[in-house]
C-alpha cells in the first residue's frame, strides 16, 4: 500500500492536532511532508520531532530560528509567510494539502494547491465565504478536488456521493443551536461570555463557539455548501439538532432523504478527508443509533437570531458581500470577546455594514480583499458608535 | 426521452396498484406493456382498460376468458400460469420487471427476468430468502441488477450507492415494532388478531402486518439484505425505531453512519426501484425534517419476540434452513390468522419445524422447493399437536 503525502497548514490549532492524531493513528497511510503553525513554534517544534516533515512554514525569521533550534537532527527546510504557504501546497510530492489556517489568510495556499491539482481536505470557512466563486472556477479549471472538513459539509459531501447533484431538492444544514438554544430575546440582548462560551456539544475556538451561539456559524456554512456543491441557495435550509450526531442531510427530488450521522468528534470528518474515496476503519469512533436517545429537528428562530438571515441576504446579494458580512461578523464577535460589545450588537454591526455600498461583482482575489478591509474599517466604526450611544443612555 | 417498458407481476395487490399509480405519475417516463393477476380479474381488466398492455398473464383458461370478454378493443395477448409470468418477465422489449407477487412462486419469473439481464423490481421477499445463494449467483452470471422495493432494502441500496460495500461495518435494518410494540409477555400469548393487525404505521395485507409483529418479517429481512448486498450475517442488526422514518441505516467502518428517510409511502421505494439510475420528482412526497417530531432507536426485545433470533439462527445454518423456515412461518401465520393457533405458538411451530433435520446445501430451485413442501408438512403436523395438547389442558 502506497502511503498518501500530506501537508497541514494550521498543524497547532485544534483540527491540526486532530489531524496530526489521524496520521498517527494510520502510520501506514499517510506521511506527514510538510506543516505550518502561525505564531506556535513550540508545538510545531514537538510536531516536527515526531513526524520528521521535509518542510515546515512559520510566520517569520525569529520563528524559524526557533524551530531549527528546538529540533535536533533535523534536515527539513523552513519556509517563511504566504509565500512559503503557497510552495508548500504546491510542492509536487504532495498528495493531499489539509487546510486548517484560520482566517482568510488561507485563500492563497488554498489557490495554489488548486492550481496544482492537489486534493484539498478544507477546514477554512473564510476561504470558501469570501472568494468562493473564483475559488471554486480555479478547482474546476485544474480538476482539483476539494473534500470538506467541517462536520456538515463532510456530512453532505458524503450524502452526494454516488448521486446526483441535479437531484438535489434541498439540503439541510443541522445546527446543535449553540450555547444560547432557547434564551428569551431579553436574555440574549447582554448575555454573558462566559455563558456564550459554554458549547454543549463541540469544544472550539471561542471565536467559532460565538458564531455558532448567533447562528452566523451556519449562515457561513450555507455560503460555503452554495459553493462546494454548486447549489442554489434557495436549495439549501438549516435545521436545529441538539443532539449534534446527525451533521446534515440532503433530500433528494423524489423525496428521500440522506443523512450523515455519527459521533460528535472532528476525527471523523478529518479522517474521511484524509482517507477519501477511501474509508479507513477505526473502532473508536463507532456510534451505536440504540444509544443515541432521541433525535430531533427544529426550524432556528431567526427573529432571535438574525445572524442566519444576514447571511442569506449577503449571498443573495453577491459579489464581495459575503465576504464584507465575514469581515463585518470577525469585527463584531472580537469586540464581544473584548467586552467592547454586547452580544445583541453583533448583527447590529453586520447589519449596519452590509446596508453600505459595496461592489456586486468581484473578479479577482485581491478586490475580495479590498472589500475585507474597508467593511472591517466600517464595522470598527460602527462598533464604536454603538458603544458610544450605549455609554449616553 | 425514451421511455422504459415495464412490466409489473402481481399488478392487483397494494404494492401493484402503488406501482402503477407511479406509472400514471410518469407516463412521460414509464410504459406499461405487461401485467399479472393471481386471480383478480376484475383489477386486471381495469387495468388493462387504462394501460393498454402488449400482454397480460391470468391463472387458468376461465380467467383469460374472463378478461378478454371485459375489456373492448384490445389486441393484447393474455398468457396462463408460471410460464406466463417467465416469458413475459423475459420478453425482449422488457426493461424492467417489477415483481410484486406474494410467495414463493416469485421465485421462477425473478430467475427469468435475471437470465434475460432485466432490471428487476424487487417486492418479492419469499424468492430472496428461500433461493437468495442461487438467484444472486444468476444475477452475477448475467449481468443483471435488483434494485429491491421493500423500503428497508430500498434505503440500505440508496445509502450504498457510491460507497463500497466492503467497508461497511454494520447495516442496521429499522423496524417499527409492528402493533404489539411493548406489550407484555403474558398479553403475547394469546393476543387477539384485532390487535395484531391494527399496525401503527403500515397499511399491509394480513400476512405481512402479522410478520410485522413476531419480528418475522425483520428476520426475513435479514436474510434478503445478507443476499442483496452480499453483507455477511454479523454486520447485519435490527433497531426499533417507532417513528417509520428512517428506513434503514448503513455504518462505515470509520464511524461514519448514513441514513435513509422518507415518508411512510410505498410509493417513494416503488419510484425509485423504477427510475434507478435517476431520480424523478414528485412533491407529493416529501417530508420535512422540522416536522418529524422525535426520531428514536433501540435494540428489539429477542426475548418477547423470538422469531428474530430463530430467522438469524436459519440464516447461520444456511442451505435449505431460510426456505424452511419461510415455510414454517407461513403455516403458523396461516393458522393463527385461522384460528387455529395462538399468538405465541407462532416460533413454537417454527422452532420445532427447524429443529428437524433439513439439507444444508442446496444447488437447485428444486431442492429449495422440496424442502419448502416438507417444512410445510411439519409446520402443519407441529400446529395441529399444539393445538391439541392445548385442548387437553
Amino acid at each position: 500500500m502506497s502511503r498518501k503525502n500530506i501537508v497541514i497548514l494550521g498543524s497547532s490549532g485544534s483540527i491540526g492536532e486532530a489531524a496530526l492524531e489521524v496520521a498517527r493513528r494510520h502510520k501506514d497511510r499517510l506521511r506527514v511532508v510538510g506543516l505550518s503553525v502561525r505564531c506556535n513554534t513550540k508545538a510545531l517544534a514537538r510536531q516536527v520531532e515526531e513526524f520528521r516533515p521535509s518542510a515546515v512554514v512559520v510566520g517569520c525569521d525569529t520563528d524559524a530560528c526557533r524551530v531549527t533550534q528546538k529540533v535536533r537532527r533535523w534536515g527539513g527546510r523552513v519556509l517563511r509567510g504566504r509565500e512559503g504557504l503557497c510552495r508548500l501546497a504546491a510542492e509536487e510530492n504532495v498528495d493531499t494539502v489539509l487546510i486548517a489556517i484560520v482566517g482568510s489568510e488561507a485563500i492563497f495556499p488554498l489557490r495554489a494547491a488548486l492550481r496544482a491539482r492537489k486534493t484539498v481536505a478544507l477546514a477554512n470557512k473564510e476561504s470558501v465565504v469570501m472568494g468562493g466563486e473564483l475559488l471554486m472556477r480555479e478547482a474546476r479549471r485544474y480538476g482539483a478536488r476539494i473534500v470538506p472538513i467541517d462536520s456538515e459539509q463532510s456530512a453532505i459531501f458524503q450524502c452526494l456521493e454516488g448521486h446526483r447533484v441535479a437531484d438535489v431538492e434541498r439540503v439541510y444544514l443541522t445546527a446543535s443551536g449553540g450555547s444560547l438554544y432557547g434564551a428569551t430575546k431579553r436574555a440574549l440582548r447582554c448575555v454573558s461570555l462566559k455563558r456564550v462560551l459554554a458549547h454543549p456539544r463541540w469544544k472550539m475556538g471561542p471565536k467559532i463557539t460565538v458564531d455558532s451561539a448567533t447562528l452566523m456559524n451556519k449562515g457561513l456554512e450555507v455560503i460555503e455548501a452554495r459553493h462546494l456543491f454548486g447549489l442554489p441557495l434557495e436549495k439549501i435550509g438549516v435545521v436545529i439538532h441538539r443532539q449534534a450526531l446527525v451533521h446534515s442531510m440532503v433530500a433528494f427530488c423524489d423525496g428521500s432523504i440522506l443523512a450523515q450521522m455519527g459521533a460528535t468528534d472532528m476525527k471523523l470528518p478529518i479522517q474521511y478527508a484524509l482517507s477519501y474515496p477511501e474509508r479507513w476503519a477505526d473502532g473508536r469512533l463507532h456510534l451505536d443509533p440504540a444509544r443515541c436517545g432521541a433525535l430531533t429537528f427544529e426550524e432556528p428562530d431567526t427573529r432571535r437570531f438574525p445572524c442566519l438571515d444576514l447571511a442569506y441576504e449577503a449571498a443573495r446579494r453577491g459579489g464581495s458581500l459575503p465576504a464584507v458580512m465575514n469581515a463585518a461578523n470577525e469585527v463584531a464577535v472580537g469586540a464581544y470577546l473584548e467586552g467592547r460589545l454586547r452580544f445583541g450588537d453583533i448583527p447590529r454591526v453586520i447589519g449596519k455594514v452590509l446596508a453600505g455600498n459595496w461592489p456586486r461583482t468581484v473578479s479577482r482575489i485581491e478586490e475580495v480583499f479590498e472589500a475585507d478591509t474597508a467593511a472591517r474599517r466600517s464595522a470598527d466604526r460602527w462598533a464604536r458608535i454603538l458603544k458610544k450611544r450605549r455609554a449616553f443612555r
